[in-house]
């Protein structure tokens, strides 16, 4: 996402005076609202789905995603990065590939 | 994100040749089971959470929201402005501020 | 659900003086915490799932709605036969018929 | 639930001929998306609610629990009671009584 996005996401919430509402649990209650709702895309079949509504939902995550990276002065490369490191580390290729079950039966 | 954060997370499905498994459905039901993962780090309290472990599992949020751009070949800062668009119109400044309430009971 | 376990599902709670923590809010969030772990069975496949652990989890959705019921001292045939009577309108036989289109597509 | 409704909730699936959108896998992700939808009754409080809504949403994680049940013909009290059993076991009352901890964290 570039700046100018980001930007726009926070004068958003600054111009409505709404961060006295974006406490972190707030904002975790609203990520997994807003990831249902894009599951509701999908809910009775996998392919038949409104693409335009994707779009919407999947930006509301990510908008509230952003807004939990800003509450708690996060830097989303740095937390991708950390958890990566330990997706590599829980998957490593010659076990996990072609291979979707979980970790802790590969 | 910077480039080489995202090439990092495509990189990591590449090599895993997990492609496969991320239809656009597989990917939706995965970003809902990671923001509860996160909002379980504020089951029982909204003050007293596990930094770490709220950044794990934003960052699984954000890592499977990407991995949903990346299948749907979307640009996120189209989608999000898009979104944020409808959000101004649906939430004006006057009537909004200081205002927690859905935009349908304004 | 029979009365014994009903009263079994109470009992626990009382035992561990756990009603403190049981807010609807916070019951809320725990419902959709393990519905989300049920879901997680389903991550990757429809069809290759592990019955015991859909049985353990569905479980856990019941005893957490038993909870927010008993919290909010609803009666479980009233509100259910409530939402049926909401549902048998907005999805009229003729309609809705082998369709499963929301009500406000049909 | 008493059998009445438990038949009223069959039937309404029967007479719309829906036993065929209902796949375990749908269901769950049916049950987690009314599950977020009676989480936004608690999206910026924890205290200030419509009951109402509660209820019907809550109605609503109830029918798609009992279609599931119904699915994988299961027994509610079964697997309740299996489940409470392990509950029991991983929450002792000495270790829980009054902490909300996860068992892993006793």
């Amino acid at each position: 996402m570039n700046q100018q996005t980001i930007d726009r996401i926070r004068k958003f919430t600054e111009d409505r005076d709404w961060d006295q509402f974006h406490s972190p649990e707030n904002l975790a209650k609203s990520i997994v609202i807003e990831a249902a709702e894009l599951l509701e895309c999908f809910q009775w079949s996998d392919s038949n789905y409104d693409l335009q509504h994707v779009k919407e939902e999947l930006a509301d995550v990510i908008v509230y995603s952003q807004n939990l990276i800003d509450k708690l002065k996060l830097d989303i490369d740095e937390i991708v990065n950390m958890k990566m490191e330990q997706n590599e580390k829980k998957y490593p290729v010659e076990k996990a590939k072609g291979n979707s079950q979980k970790y802790n039966c590969l």
